[in-house]
């Protein structure tokens, strides 16, 4: 499987069009971290300053806009956290997920009692920020490798509490995701072959016990293993720490039979040379555990 | 791919040796369904008989009987269930989730503070009771299509609040497990279909969005839609309420090339001439949403 | 106390007018399940299918419509599990809880946003089916001893974190309610009495304990157990496992003193022996414990 | 039925013997409020003080005494508090509650972890405190009536949170409850009566609805309602604001056929007269709401 | 510092303006507490009674007023209970917070469908009433000590649960609030400074550990203490236990130079002596612990 | 106040001896975290691969350890989640908090039964790899302003639902901590004044409101606001956005009556020369909005 060969490719998400723009999760999917939010910024007596000093009855008005360039994701959620906090307030998104932003873009405007705004600003800013730098960094790296054919996709390793909107991040970035949690594919690592014994034991293992919908991936650092995996039935391997060249060795050997992924240590600088190993995928864990928030601020 | 082919065909869990029991999901999986049964039951003010009735210092012993012949699931849940209402209470397992059991046979010994015992008992044994009835009625379709080749599995059409648990009892049955919900795995019907408007469609849309680890089913109800389904990227079919004449004539044309799924008004009588068409599974929606309770009860 | 003499007989709801339609339990009652039902089935990603097959504008409407005979129960609470996922779906009842329905008899009409709808059938139709088939049980019992004066009532095997719903389904269905939990009635059963000593020994440590407000039913199975309660302050009794004919004699002994209950083994072809041996009531745990849901779909 | 022929009436737990000691709800009953309780009280941050000023290994042992004289509540209630924050903690009660108390009285020992017996001691102290303060209540009205045989019950004018906790604390101190909540019992009050029409329409209403095991209770102001609701099927009568001459004659004209609740304005200097007019019950709402706090302390 | 001096002393309160009327905390900061509260109050099975009686088309209207004289808070709170039940009630605040009442006064105007009145009806009043009897008890010692400069406050012993409510009413009444819990002030008193061996000892572990927006008071009961404290570099002092003698020469002593705190044993007919002294606030315990509620009902 | 007579100023932790090791937020803190965080990595169904691969005695040891050079934090939290999720794993801390690491350097020692160590390790690192990060983030601009006397300290620009944790995480890097939250002290900020109208009329709002054990710090962008502030009832002054010389004539300004805080792009190149300029505090928000993460890594 060439990366010419692979319009079907899972996960790019390149061709969506306008009838499908980017939707954040629903919310009842990440209803309790705006309450845990708004319960840890408000704690016992909520915003003593702009109760002291906010008139009961002001109004605001304001637009939450960029401070820095970047990629946008998140304004749904904003949204959302601003209404959670007071219904009253009308939010109007001004970017789309996905899109980049220079200083000065105009992501979201704001309106409604001033308490409201003004107390609700810093978590939903909180939020935007963060889902913002998560897709600002997939997008340099899917840059990067554009034109390979590789796909990126992140990891399990994000923000607990976050993780499916960190993940709807990296696809606004153009990444696509890896599993969602331990129920959702399985992924057979190192030390689960070492306690199996063999590759072989361990694939037969798995497949006495998940079910026809359930995806599985085993993690290889030799191109031995990788013999061994070969006529297994699996769905696709993890090649840990291989470098390029073992990659493209790898990448031959499995002739398309498998998707492949390339992990371990791709900092953006190897991230072009792996993609050239014609790997399907690389993960990249410091998509989501080492962003860095986008800043984004509310200007009255 | 014929039944004698299939040695590594998912889910069916035939070859589990004594090293794997069966084991329940993990109690962090289920202990919301705990807490809310027990509050359900203890109300505001608990045990008013058992607290009126016997002493503080109290303590019995006694077992946990089917009272039944059947098939038993669910025996560390109960276990659980005694001890997450009082510690002190020491269960022993003495029935292996799956087996086989007749009236009399015990499935735990129970011992401990007599009041928590018997305020304890109704919550435990209705989930025992519960898990039992759906394994025993899997077990049921399981034998009947034995020598067939077919996977029996499960959909969701299960109790809010005990899918982990009724999906479980489904593989102590030795059935296997269909999606465990809307984001495990892709499953195109006929109202997505009829709005995407054509199966190449919908899987175009499909493979636009989900990612390398997501399996992809697709619910055909005619060959002419199968046929436009072959040659497309996705795993799996789901042939509904076809008639054991056309599901042939459907695995015949599959070829091996999908995982063959027959749905749709799969009883009990019918279930051995379907399984005979050669389909890789048969889903059936009964075995959880019209479980009957396994009769159980608790002898100090 | 005959049938003929039981105008006010408690439980039976024969006489509601249509002033006083059946009305599910308020929503906070049961809000928690329909939050635990959406997680469990939403996950951490949502409906994938429907996200990616679906576009966000597109609208749809619908019919729930019962797939067999049988008596439906629940349509407020598959209406309120619709709204809860998305306040923009409108949903019109067009079926009365505790009626009749055939195959092809419109339950609910549901209009919206397509995506929304998709999503949330699942959960709506689960609980909708299975306090269907709850009713439908319940209301095959009631009329079966219809004459006897009879009332049906359920018990606490139910189904964890659905009792409220459950006992609904059941009043829905003809039947009436024995105790909803723990503490809103005591019940001293065989296990207690042992405890105690006699009958009057757990009487009398009840009478010590419990309020003006709790009524008082006990467990007797001999015609002994039974004499020795007459003359003490309890409200019920609860004739457990005995025939026909000994219940007959129980009720004569009783002589309309206490509310007579017959349990243990009523299966529905020996309903009618037993209401007729002039019991007040037919405590039936399989009511709930061995529902079958009602196939009930949803039609766009 | 004059308060000589009661030895079964309801509720007083007067002659409760050493093997049933009053024992507090099951903690799965206020667990929540427990962790509620905690959660308000550390914040985001915990216990700045003691982290800042006390080694992480000093150990403290200490008393929870009694500064002013009362009746105890909640003793295994504070236990288990310093317990949920710690259970490195070690608690030994050193008074039953229900007990006097006099300034100085040990009401627990307490030893362990010097930064958790200073953290949790504030929770621990609330609960008991607010109880015992119920509890000495109504041990002083339970006194003041001693020998009438009328019995003094509660409300539900209770704290948010800690009904089950102060209906205990009620019974600790020698009352008894009415109802738990709105669905325990039926209590049909002046508002529903206007809303029904009659007493009779009221009464036939409840009874076409509730179950066997449901007692009802029907609130009137004159002798012409009771008059109206004599003959009715209900269990309890609650004669409100009537002076000690009209309760006389209610308690007469009903010959006991109900049990018969005052209720209304009776403040302590008015509790000994009504009680003397022969009614049952005494329900009165300022044991609960307006309780003052028992003064305890912890003495390290 | 002077009582005359001290127009920016924290806390009292006085001149709030109209445009700045006393608002209730954000709703999210007490939703739990109302979640809690009608869940405890409609158990399993909702309202059994006005189920039974209340047509379900019924409308009602009707005012909540108060029985007695007094100082009313938490009208908007329980506007929201009522409105949480059900918002399709109604709910018009006729009373500011902190105002004066007397029997008749009405305090809010409830209009919607008669079953949500009534049901909602006894949580609403439970709060309303028990947050009005802190508001007069405050609003008592606040005019009894008018004119000596000294603010009234709080402290943590409040009911678990109800903390920020009940600082709320504490302010509605005059008063101001000491610590919202252990995190958000550090407070040394006795049994951290018996562990730290001394005051410098105490104030300097705290100096190396919290933050610079974090106010430092410790508690002393003697001169000695307080001549140690001096000099330190904390922000108040808390003299415990001091009569009006000694509390005045702590005052002398302290010059100005820390905000001065009387507590311990403050009852009413001793507050004006106490605050003659000259410090700056008292603090009071049985604001929260020991206030009685006010005496509200709801008329239709 | 200069910098060298600034023995006691707050927050600094410098002295912090053997007796006080640096120990993490009680658990009832973080709990919920713990339990969303496993909730969402477990599913519906759990660790699907180690369940099938893994024997359900089989026991495994190994270590955490760092990948790389850094600082590490939160050693005791990542104990508690292994704990948490199995306590039968017994893990043994090998490095304080706060301590450097170089890669290899051992952090926890974790030994059990295999499935729980494998299952519960990414919720473990991921916490401990984010609050590690946050540290040396922390401990690498306190080094750089080492000297200057001045405090780095964060924000609320934490990950929402971590907010203890990371604030935590700071102090382990030897940094302080602002506000926790809008409720623990008074912030005005740009927009108030703008609503205020004038810094004066805003402290005047704030002090009419705010209790005695509540610091208040006043935001300023210029000098002119500044000279406005002075002899205002504040703590603190926030000079926002303000060059290294305007902050060195602010500082003169202020002359010691303030805690001085500077804020506003203060990035690691700029840090040194705003410490230099006198500021008592350096406020700076990607200590938690912008930490990378330290690569940790379990060996079995």
């Amino acid at each position: 499987m060439s990366a010419s060969e692979r319009p079907e490719r899972p996960g790019a998400g390149k061709s969506v069009t306008a009838q499908f723009p980017l939707v954040a999760p629903h919310h009842l999917v990440y209803e309790d971290l705006l309450r845990t939010a708004f319960a840890e910024d408000l704690g016992r007596a909520g915003d003593l300053t702009t109760e002291a000093v906010v008139p009961v009855d002001a109004r605001a008005e304001g637009v939450v806009a960029s401070r820095r360039p970047g990629v946008v994701a998140g304004v749904q959620v904003a949204a959302r956290a601003f209404r959670f906090y007071d219904p009253e307030v009308t939010v109007t998104p001004r970017a789309a997920d996905g899109s980049r932003v220079e200083p000065g873009t105009v992501l979201l405007e704001v309106a409604g009692p001033a308490r409201s705004v003004l107390t609700a600003e810093r978590t939903a800013l909180n939020l935007l920020g963060r889902l913002s730098g998560i897709a600002a960094l997939t997008r340099a790296v899917v840059d990067e490798v554009a034109g390979t054919g590789a796909t990126v996709v992140c990891t399990r390793k994000t923000t607990p509490g976050l993780r499916a909107l960190e993940k709807y991040a990296v696809r606004a970035g153009g990444g696509a995701n890896h599993r969602f949690g331990l129920d959702d594919a399985v992924l057979v690592k190192d030390n689960h072959l070492a306690i199996a014994g063999s590759v072989a034991e361990a694939v037969r293992r798995v497949r006495d016990r998940v079910g026809h919908l359930v995806k599985v991936e085993v993690e290889v650092d030799t191109l031995e293993q990788l013999d061994e995996l070969l006529g297994l039935p699996v769905d696709a391997v993890l090649l840990d720490n291989l470098g390029p060249e073992l990659l493209a060795e790898a990448v031959r050997r499995v002739g398309g039979r498998l998707v492949t992924e390339a992990s371990g240590g791709i900092t953006p600088d190897r991230a072009l040379a792996i993609a050239r190993s014609g790997v399907d995928l690389l993960s990249i864990g410091w998509l989501t555990h080492s962003a860095t928030s986008l800043d984004v601020g509310l200007d009255l």
